[in-house]
């Protein structure tokens, strides 16, 4: 949980975030409930939009999103840093599409980038770290191979 | 919603989040509702944490929480920045005191830190910036003289 | 919002929720944001999936979610009563498909009912009622005639 | 998890939910975030708060909230039913003050009241049932015999 002690370490990914292949795509459906009384979705809310899109991400590039990843594996992502700029309200008048890219796996933590589009505007744009621990003890841990070699595949 | 655009303008305020006089906290009691199946608040939940300890800044330096500024006032405040660093996780088992410090009030905006501290120890610390804008319309605006007023009459 | 006196009116709707035609159904994917550390779904979100359910209902039946109806015809649908029986939990393991039935539409409210289930297991259901108001002064009012004109053609 | 096979069971308590003693109020912040574009709390954030109630009721007649009784207790509470009417509009513009009464505790359930006022109006009302399982399991089991203890001493 120590952001500044993070180093990228030594798994070489080819084309990360580059857009080749195209970002993983997440469609969130922006609901009334999303909404305060400015009637756009809550700046709390951007977040856990992004953050679910993260989720899924998991679950399409491993097989397993961050429930079976704790539950079946012991492997727990807690996140060490997030930043975000909001360009434009996101609102219930179109679908929030998420784009999702890798941008770095080291031996100890993972960085996605988040854009957040709706009708062709951009919304939102973040970045994530999650750093690798073993879920019970939330230690510090390499990614599983196997995980690495998933995500590597697809890139 | 520009946050490139964003100058700190003119007014100038004396020792700005610098401790003195000491940052405002807000408490929060962290529950299960909060948490996650790795039994800590869930990251998703950091943000609003952050964000509620804001709201009530606004409320006891001005005078108006977001909800009176927006219904009453007209004045809206939409994020166009936050940054967030995870340090330790969140728990139920400590209060979340949170430290809410100004940092810049402009012609355009406003940037506020707040660090998360349970039982003494840093959980996260971020940095926030809102734009003014006239809520029905999203223009942006500068801050209401009086609001500007009672803030630096405190600081 | 005085649900004691809301009656079902006078209008009348063929074999509503008989599953004659079937239920509409809702997929929602409960994820690790959703759960508590029970490692299930927080009971206070099965009201949220609930809903969000029917506000896609709105969607699919009148051309009009909640926002739009609020913020496009200025129709409110408040709330009058909820209730909830939960028979099994919900996971991330499953989808959830919620089943929402309209059960009763009237003069001044309508009903309807929600049935979750994962793998074909009955989760929860439960029923809402929600009063018809005017959204800006929340004024009873009468469900507007195309509204029931479309939800009753498809019924 | 079958509520229609929960028994009160052979447990007396005397006068429960009679308001002697008063029914313990929890005292909630409603803010922006809990709004919708209605400008009043979001009909799903109204469970929220009658459960943070409960949540709290449990930590001061027992001495532990949820977190405590399922991470130190392994004693989990999980909802089998909830039932609630909307009488008036919840908003920022009032503290929410949320009554829980105990009305019944029996051998596989306990049963609680809420009611949430604002400025004295009854903003809601509503009934929950919670069944006690070992928390690890989800097995039924009876209540531990020291929290009946210090709940019955407190009524």
């Amino acid at each position: 949980m120590k952001p500044t002690e993070i180093s990228p370490g030594n798994i070489e990914l080819e084309n990360p975030g580059q857009g080749n292949p195209p970002p993983f795509v997440h469609s969130i459906r922006v609901c009334w409930a999303d909404c305060d009384p400015a009637d756009i979705a809550y700046t709390g809310r951007i977040p856990y939009f992004a953050l679910e899109a993260i989720d899924v991400w998991w679950q399409k590039y491993t097989g397993f999103d961050w429930y079976q990843l704790n539950i079946d594996r012991n492997i727990g992502t807690p996140f060490v840093h997030m930043s975000l700029d909001f360009r434009s309200p996101v609102t219930p008048q179109h679908r929030l599409e998420c784009e999702v890219s890798l941008i770095n796996i080291g031996n100890s933590s993972i960085r996605h980038s988040v854009r957040g589009l709706q009708g062709g505007v951009l919304c939102f744009e973040g970045q994530f770290v999650s750093a690798f621990v073993e879920a019970k003890t939330m230690k510090s841990r390499r990614p599983p191979a196997d995980l690495v070699t998933a995500i590597s595949s697809q890139l």
